[in-house]
């Protein structure tokens, strides 16, 4: 292998995410300077926030500019090392970006274990998305047994973890998907009391129905018509973790949320967060999680794009709701 | 005095609240039982909640029924105590009603020393709208020394109180108000650094202008389109009390809010709350309140009706904005 295949920013989005909006070139395999390592990528994962850095609007994090490799989190293994920070062998996880090598002095990187759960447990269950899901729910939602826990997206990376913690803590776990196959997934699969359909075109009655003692607890990752039903449905004191609101990502014009008079009337506690807001949390988190996964407590799908020149049509997939569980892609 | 002027809920009323939605009743007066207290009502507070209590729909609290006295923070006299809880000559606060004499048990009731300041403060700075300001500026935004805190209704019962708190923090203290004079009111009269007329047209601008750092701090009794241009201009983890919404509380379509995803991306904690749900801080916050008034630190108006019968007109013009500063009405 001389060359390393990389995917670039080539335009920025207006509306939903097209193939052409990135560029796939082929460079020259680069070289590991003093004190840094080659690192051959395993596994990409692709999440709803690059949608974000896509863009040139005000975020949490600087946008990618046009030209630039796309960020994203992946695992790989170190191929080579001139001194730095980790072993030939070992295998990390880190911002190492859309491509099938990286070179790295290490900083944000973190040594894995590929013998306790699979490398690529460590881009989702047991890692960024679980943190998140970890620290929205333990920390911002903080669930009482017997109350109702609904998530958003929840056959999704986060949403199915979300749920998950939510039953561990005794709580009624309602999930909302897109379309019955999800719902049974987290129904019948993660141990979801209910799920509810917002495809299926009765969603205020459907939760309503699925939480009759209402939501004590909301974990957001998609805003928009999901959110403004939900809000109708909250418990006094009740509190919403507000992690992602992916259906405006791709909307030119933002949903307008009608019911927040009920944010008053219930006095509820929302917190917008982001899980590296909270590093102090995160080795916590991902320690606890990938125990859980070890010891069969938490269940996990992940929706697998084979090699990165597919990378693209994947994370357009992602967008529009078509992965069931981590969206990820095998790059080696 | 063989009389009792009372004011009763007529109808519910649908979008702006009309004087044929009250009716004014003369009925016997009453007298104390075993146990009771006949109190003359000398101020009765006017407040935004009660267009709430006014409405059959769900709120934190039960409605008024159609043909009972409306409710209503007022302050009286002791007269007569047939073994009750307060002295004959004492004075009280509390929910007394829209109407001349009560009768109570005394629950609910404080007594007020009308030495330390003006009986009509224990309804206003003193009372529940100061106890407000107080809760949600203190104990929901805790703002720092050198943050920009925003209050809209700015010159009203609450907000002017909140400038104010938030400038004895060390904070730029910036107000949204309707129309010149009320803007004016606040910056020199009330000490606050700026103000803005959401009347003027420019609402986004001129905020921006006078919040020249962002906002740290956001008290909000307006929500809508206040509301939604605030969100544009909060800083990372910003924080937002949100107290109020009376701008939706005579709307039939609510506003809809297009700039939530703020809350994601600056990670803002947002809280709904009432003052009566935290009892634990109320007597402090009057104690504290009070005194600041008497040291002259904390600067009051009032927009004062002459007589109950006037309670209905004063009522609806508070809620479209015509009162400068606490709405009371004179009843004795």
């Amino acid at each position: 292998m001389t060359t390393n295949m990389q995917i670039l920013l080539a335009s920025r989005p207006s509306g939903w995410v097209q193939e052409s909006d990135f560029e796939m070139v082929k460079t020259p395999l680069p070289q590991a300077g003093p004190g840094q390592m080659l690192i051959r990528i395993h596994w990409l994962s692709l999440d709803p926030y690059m949608r974000g850095r896509m863009s040139s609007a005000k975020s949490y994090a600087k946008s990618v500019d046009i030209g630039e490799v796309m960020v994203g989190g992946a695992v790989g293994e170190v191929v080579a090392s001139s001194g730095g920070k980790f072993a030939v062998g070992e295998f990390v996880v880190g911002p190492l970006g859309w491509q099938q090598y990286a070179v790295s002095n290490g900083e944000g990187l973190v040594r894995v274990d590929p013998d306790l759960v699979p490398l690529s447990a460590y881009l989702g269950v047991a890692g960024m998305p679980g943190a998140t899901a970890w620290t929205g729910l333990l920390e911002h939602c903080r669930p009482r047994a017997g109350e109702t826990v609904v998530v958003s997206a929840a056959s999704g990376a986060v949403g199915s973890i979300v749920g998950q913690l939510a039953k561990m803590q005794g709580c009624r776990a309602v999930g909302i998907a897109g379309g019955k196959a999800k719902c049974d997934y987290t129904v019948q699969e993660l141990g979801f009391d209910a799920c509810v359909d917002y495809q299926a075109g009765r969603l205020y009655e459907d939760l309503r129905a699925a939480c009759p003692d209402g939501i004590d607890c909301y974990f957001e990752n998609v805003g928009g018509t999901v959110m403004d039903n939900v809000l109708r449905l909250l418990n006094p004191f009740s509190r919403i973790a507000l992690c992602g609101m992916i259906s405006d990502y791709n909307s030119v014009e933002p949903y307008g949320i009608t019911n927040l008079r009920s944010l008053l009337v219930n006095r509820v506690r929302l917190q917008g967060f982001i899980v590296t807001d909270r590093l102090d949390l995160y080795a916590r988190a991902v320690q606890q999680l990938a125990g859980w996964v070890a010891q069969g407590r938490l269940r996990y799908r992940e929706t697998v794009a084979e090699g990165l020149e597919n990378a693209p049509k994947a994370f357009i997939g992602m967008l529009k709701g078509a992965n069931l569980g981590k969206q990820l892609v095998r790059v080696a």
